[in-house]
Formats: C-alpha cells, structure tokens, sequence
C-alpha cells in the first residue's frame, strides 16, 4: 500500500455578536506517519485575528482564539500524506472509556433494546455488522429533522437524523451490547453533497475499525480531524463565551493520486 | 352469551403524614348493561370517612374524600353482572383523541420507528396484532424496573416493564401508525400474580378491540374499571394534596359461574 | 358590559404530498350566549373540498375532510358576538383532568422544582400569580427555538420558547402544585406578530380564570377556540393520515365596535 | 501544613449470575506526594480471584478480574499520606474538556435556565458559590428519588435527590454559565451515613477548587479516588459483561493524627 494523499479545506463564515471564545476542531488530526501541511487563518475587519493552537488526545487539535463583533472569516485548507503503517491499537483503558454512555449516546437507557436485537450475533464485527445494517434500514436521513441536543434515544424512536445521529445510534448501540465504540469527525472525499462528516470506530478484533451507517462516503480514504466520546468532543466550532452565529460554511475533500476507493459498507477498515 | 357474573375486591392501606385529599379510581366502571353491587369503605382512626362519588365519560367513577394524618384503610368489593349487548361505538371525537400523544404515550415522538416497523400492515387489526406480538416479544415483565414517570418511549429502549409500561408502549406504537388507541384500567381474573391491571382498546373494525401484550389474563373476562389516555388518567389512588404513602394493597378478582375462559392473545375480543 | 363583537380570519395554504385527511381546529369555539356567523371553504384543484364539522367538549369543533395530491387553500373568516353572562364552572370531574400530567404538560416530573418555588403561596390566585411572573421573566420569547416534541420541562431548562411553551409551563408549574390548569387555544386581538395564540385558564376562585405569561395580547378581548389539556388537543391542523406540509398562514384578529382593552396581566379575567 | 493521613476502606459483596467482567473503581487515586499503602482482596468460591489494575487520566486506577458465578466478596483498605504541595493545574484541553456536556450532565440543555439565574455573577467563584447555594436550597437529599439513569435535568425539575444527584447538577450549571467543572468520586471521613461520595472540581482561580452541595462531609479532609465527567466516569462498580448484582456494601474513611476539619462550604478548597 502506497502513501495515500489527500487535500482538504473549509471555509466558515460567522457573524460574531458579542466579543467570543471560539474552539476550532477543524485541524487534521495528528499521528505518527502523518504529515499535514496546513494552514488556518482567521480575518476579523479585514485584519489577521491570532491563533494558537493545543493538542489534545488521540491526535486531537483545537485552534483557539478571540473574536471580536463584526464578521469573521475562517479559512482552512490541508494536504496530508499518510504513511500506510501499523495505527495504535486501542489500551484498556481506552475500551473502558469507549464502553461508557455519554451525552448524545446514553447506552444505559437502551440496553434492553440493544440487547434484544443484537445480542444474538456473538462474534463482535458480525455484531457491530448487524447494527451498521439496522441503522442504515431504520434511519431516513433527513437535514434539520435533528438539532444539537438531539441524542441517540431520540433518533432511534424520530427514524431521522443526519451523520452525527447515525454515528451517535450505531455508537450507542455497539456499548450497549459490550462493544467499545467512539465518534470519529472526518473530512469524507466523495460525500455528496460535501460537508464535514462524522463515523464510528469500534474496538473489535484488537483493533479499532471504521463503520458508517450513512453509506454516502467510502471509508478508506477518509480523514480523521477528531476522535471523541460523541459529537461533544468533536465539535467543528465551539463558541466558549459570548455570542456568534455560523452564516456560511463550505468544505472540500478529495483524494490526490487516484480515484475515490470502492466500499462495501461490510467488511472491516481500518481508518489511519 | 349469557350473563357475566364476576366479583372483585381490593383492600389499600396508606400512612397519611399531612392531611390529604384522595380520589380513587377503584371503582368498576359503569355501563348500560351493568348491575354493579358494590360496598367501598374507607376508615381512620378507627371512624368512618365520609367519601363523595363523582361520574366522568366512559363510566369512569372517582371516590373523593379527605383523611387526617394516621392510619388508613380503603376496602372495596364488587359483584357485577353484565348482560352481553351492544357495546358503545367509538364516536369521532373518541378517534380523535385517541390518536393524540399523551404523558405516557409520546407518540409523535416515535413516529418514525412505528412507521418503518408497522406501516407495512395494511390492515388495522393485523397492524395492532403486529404491535402486540413486537411488545410482547421485546419487552421483559420486570417488577420495579419503571416508575412512575417511565413513558412509552423509556419502556421501548430498557426493554423491562409491567403491565402499565406495556399498555402504554402499544397504545403509543398504534397511535404513531394512525390506530386511535386509548388505556384501560381493569380488574383481572386469572392475573397472576394479582393485582390490578392494565390494556389497550384500540378502535378497529368500528369498535373498540382490547388488546393485552403481557398475555396474562383473559381478556374477555377483564372487568373494565377506568377508561382513558394512559395510566394519568387511570391511576387507583391519587393524592390530590397533602402526603400520603401506600403501604400494602390487595386485590381480588374472579369469574362466578364457570371457568377462566381461554385467550389466544390474537383474535379480536371486546371488553364490556 | 355590553355584547362584545369581534372578527378573525384565517388563511392557510397546503402541499399535499399523499391523500391526507385533515382535522382543523380553527373554528371558534360554540357556547351558550355566543352568537358565531362564520365561513369555512376549502379549496384543491380550483374545486372546493367537503367538510364536515363535528362537535367536542367544552365546545371544541373539529372541521374533517379529506385532500388529494397538490396545493389546497383553507380559508376561514368569523363575525362573533359574546352577550356577557356566567361562565360555565368548571365541575370536579374538570378539576381532577386538570390537575394530570399530559403530554407537553409532565407534571409530576416537576413537582420538586414547582413546590420550592411556588408552595409557599398559599391564596391559589396569588399562586399562579407568582408563576405567571416566574414565566415572564424566565422565558425569553423566541421564534424557533422549540419544536413540536418540546415539552415544558424542556422549556424550562432552555429557556426560550413561543406562546405555547409558555402555556405548556405555566399549566405545568400549575398543576404540580395543585392549582388546576388547562390549555386554550385563542384568536388574539392585539397580538403582534399576528398568529394563532394560546394561553392557560385555571380553576382559582371556583372559576376558570385565563392568564398569559407572554403578556402579548390583552386577555379580555381573546377569542376562544378550543380548550384542552395541551396543545396535543388544540392543534389548528392535525394530518391524521396521509402528508401534507404547511406552506403559509394568515391570521387576523379584530375587535369590532371600540379599542383594544388594556391589561395588567396581574388580576384575574374569565374568558368567555 | 503537615501531611495529611487516612484510613479509608470498603467491603463489597457480589452475586454474580453469570460469569461476569468487573471494573472497580474504589482504588484511591495516584499523585504525585501522595502515598498509598494499599490492599485489595476478591474472593470468590473461596479462592483468591487474579486481579490486574490499570492507571488512566487524573491518577484514576481501575482493578479488572473476571468472576465465575456464585457469591464474590471484595475487600479494599488503604492507608494514605499526602504531603501538601502544589496540586497539578488544569490545562487548556482540561478547561475544554470540563466545558463538554456530558452523560449525566447535560449543560447544552439547561443554557437558557443557568445563564437566567447565575449570569449576572461574573466573579468566578462568586457564580460557583451561587450555585453550590441554590443546589443546596433547591434540592431535599432523599436516598432512593433518583436511579442509574437519572440526569441533572431530571434532578432539578424533582428537587430530590442523592450526592451524586447534587454533583451532576453543580457541574451542569457550572459549564452551562462557562465555568469548566468535573465530577470526583472520594472517600469522605465525617459523611454520614458513610458511604461513596461524589463532589465538583471547578477551574477558578487558575486551579481546581472543590464543591459539594450536599455540605455533608468537610471538603479539605476528602480523599480522591477518581476525576471524570460525571458519574459514568468514576462508577465504583462497572459490569463490563456478563451479570451480576450488588448485595451489601460497607465504606469507611477516617482522619488520622487529629480532628475532622470544619467546613464554611463557601470558601474555595483545594483538593489534592
């Protein structure tokens, strides 16, 4: 397998109504056998807003930095060239944490549910398999059916949701059936119509492997930005404090050297 | 058919800590075609409480009275003899509401998952039979696992309930594929363990059909008590004011004259 | 007081995307002493649609027909005039309905949070006083900030909603301690934005008296439409079947002979 | 300020249904300056269970065994010294982290709610202050009123409540009005009745001060056993597979070399 290159952008628009903390997880994430030639830049009233930047875990980055009222631009743009190589295999305590219910996927309260229907399958991938393939015939995906309080409860009864909800059901329910799931954000080539998209990675065969119930990107050439318990940690903007709100927002991915791979949405993959 | 002749009875005990106001819904149900002989006493400190009735739609009759902190002991006994008949056909402000979401029915919140899993019944009373039989299949009969705020939507995802959390999540799951479906308070013969007990009437074929996911008593001996959206409208005691515990009940219900009849838990059965 | 005359309409326009039956609840509301000159007219396909009315409790009329495929314009216009005399009282059964949780109205959820704030007012009136104000100044009136499934604990928390979250709370906030409440729907002479409106009556002082935490429109000039314990029974348009999606609305509310009446949103008012 | 002493122990006893995975989460937690001497014993059939621990985040241990079926006994003492020293700071990523709504505390739900009430103080720890007051005014600590699925918007709305009840609900209001805070689960001498506790750590003042709502036990003499988001985070018990159920449990934590210190409950406190 050869190094695998990719190009990835983003352009936000904001309209900052009250002097604002903002938290970017835009930035690819980082890993050993990765290089990422990137840049950010930020422009409030036509002047260079500064920037700095912490790493979190998991190769996890946030870009943070103040805002003042008026309209800020955000624009993002990467070129990543990934080593092919052996990722981290999951610690245990890694699939303690991945096994823990959390915001937008509460796996306490549908145990009995999850348990019922999937419990029956008792090798893990074919379990994790069986769940990709009831999400993807039980959700229609819907824009704006969802909002952000929405959890992985309400999406099951609503049938509706978008990317973040069918990675948060298929998350749930992998923990409540003992299998150790986390939320992955990525830049997806392919996605149509593009926007940031948001997977699953469980710990199954020692290993974590990708799953996306949407269907709508391959999973082989997508790129992690964050990695996370759900969409809570993995946010693309957070404003901290004050006020502002998201007016425009553009995104772009594609796969240098090549064309877009196959998948199957059925075998495992592994996501670098 | 010839007459149906039953007798029920329940004995309530409560600790009154402050004064209290009580309505009880303990009462069978009245009806043309009914001959109800019935006996309630209700007894603190040793005296008589003098207990006022009042009658609501659907026959649904409350005991009303006040009880001073202590003690107190509420004993009820009925025989009832119904002469088979015509029963009351649902009208169509009853299949209107009857297909609004509830406290414990939150139908328009499961729209989605009712419609992908029962939309393919086209038959109304096939639709319900499906309905009864996933419930019945998903859930697991589980003293104390739910509460008093336990709805419909809780219920599906734990996947443990009693009889008011399996009334509740048919009644919800008809209501969400367009099933007026309301929730009927009954006294049980044959249920066992004995308590009271709790279906769903659904209006199918011009009627009301009663239907019981948990398939522990007959339904065509239930002995209708209260008749309405969910258990807020069909709980046995509440306290309107002032704090009061119940520390032991006890219910009774036979048939007089001949057997416990059998029930397939399938074919469409009316309850008087 | 003299007869008071009044003159609302309403224009709402469909997309039928399925064969969809329809039940409107935008007719006012019938009672004794109220003289109601009022036009219905449906239209789909340049012909116009069949409708029949029925009538409910508390003098609620549901208009039913049904719709094919395509655009569909319902208009509705009425000249009302309410000679003034007594209310009905509400009896004992109205005042044990109005005390149960319901759907958008969780009650017993809240009963903790509602006791803290509110039982140490002991005069009922001067009870949902305290709350209306509570209401006034927690709730930050908010166009889309909730959706059909918000219920009022929601509200609470998020503390933003429309007329009807600040129904569903005051109602709830009511009702969990002890006073009771239910929900009408109005039209709002004075209401601006002009929509379909809704507010709280409850039974204090052996009558129904009417109260609205948004303060928007004076309550004595409201126009009853239809009453019950939510929204979940006073909805404008239900689609009972089929889809359909609603593309604009109209609504109108005049008082005829004379000015809009001023009000304090403090003292008790009956709405007729 | 002298190092500070403790004995701290818990006795844990299991029936164990089928062969089940454990996680515990009872070890005191691991820093820099402090000393532990520490035993942990599980017994089951009779024989020594093998038991293997590994260290995550924030010093938090976790000791994992697998149990065959039958009764398991678990038996924990530790001996702890902590030399006063400079507590670790939180870092940016911490403050992010603390920020997230979580599990069991949803803060992206209650926005609207803390800012109305808390906004208005914009000291720091004055606005914690606040809140650890209206926590512990608002909500009556009752054993039994909340369960495992019980979240902090659940616990305002019914006022009732346990320590981890009055943890989730601090931390929530916390990081809805831009406070970071996280949940700690300790070892508490003076708590009575003894048992688990659970506290808040909040960012203010450039480190991490601690809270507790419940004012039932003095903060400077808790010892830490886990750091986490909330109760998901730091369960004293986690059944990773299988099924077992929790029969008896005994806690106990005491104050060598001197008295219980007194506690305002209002002044900033560090914890080590």
């Amino acid at each position: 397998m050869a190094v695998q290159r990719s190009e990835v952008a983003c352009a936000l628009t904001f309209t900052v109504q009250e002097p604002a903390e903002f938290a970017l997880g835009i930035g690819v994430g980082l890993r050993l056998g990765r290089t990422v030639d990137d840049e950010l830049s930020v422009v409030g009233h036509d002047q260079a807003v500064g920037v700095r930047v912490i790493l979190g875990p998991d190769g996890n980055r946030r870009h943070l930095f103040s805002a003042e009222p008026g309209e800020l631009s955000i624009s993002y743009r990467a070129v990543v060239a990934d080593q092919p190589g052996e990722p981290q295999r999951p610690t245990e305590w890694d699939l303690l944490t991945a096994l823990l219910p959390s915001r937008y996927c509460p796996a306490d309260r549908m145990t009995g549910f999850a348990q019922r229907e999937f419990a029956g399958y008792t090798d893990p991938v074919r379990r994790v398999q069986a769940i990709c393939e009831y999400v993807f015939e039980h959700l229609q995906y819907t824009p704006a059916a969802s909002g952000p309080t929405t959890d992985a409860a309400d999406t099951l009864l609503d049938g509706r949701g978008v990317c973040r909800d069918y990675a948060h059901l298929v998350a749930t329910l992998c923990r409540a059936v003992e299998v150790p799931a986390r939320v992955v954000a990525v830049y997806a080539p392919g996605l149509s119509p593009m926007d940031f998209h948001a997977v699953v990675e469980t710990a199954t065969g020692g290993q974590w492997q990708v799953w996306d119930a949407t269907r709508l990107a391959p999973r082989s050439s997508l790129i992690r930005v964050s990695t996370g318990r759900d969409a809570a940690d993995n946010a693309f903007a957070t404003i901290l404090s004050g006020r502002a709100e998201l007016d425009r927002m553009e995104v772009t991915a594609i796969v240098l050297d090549g064309d877009l791979p196959a998948d199957d949405h059925r075998s495992p993959v592994r996501l670098l």
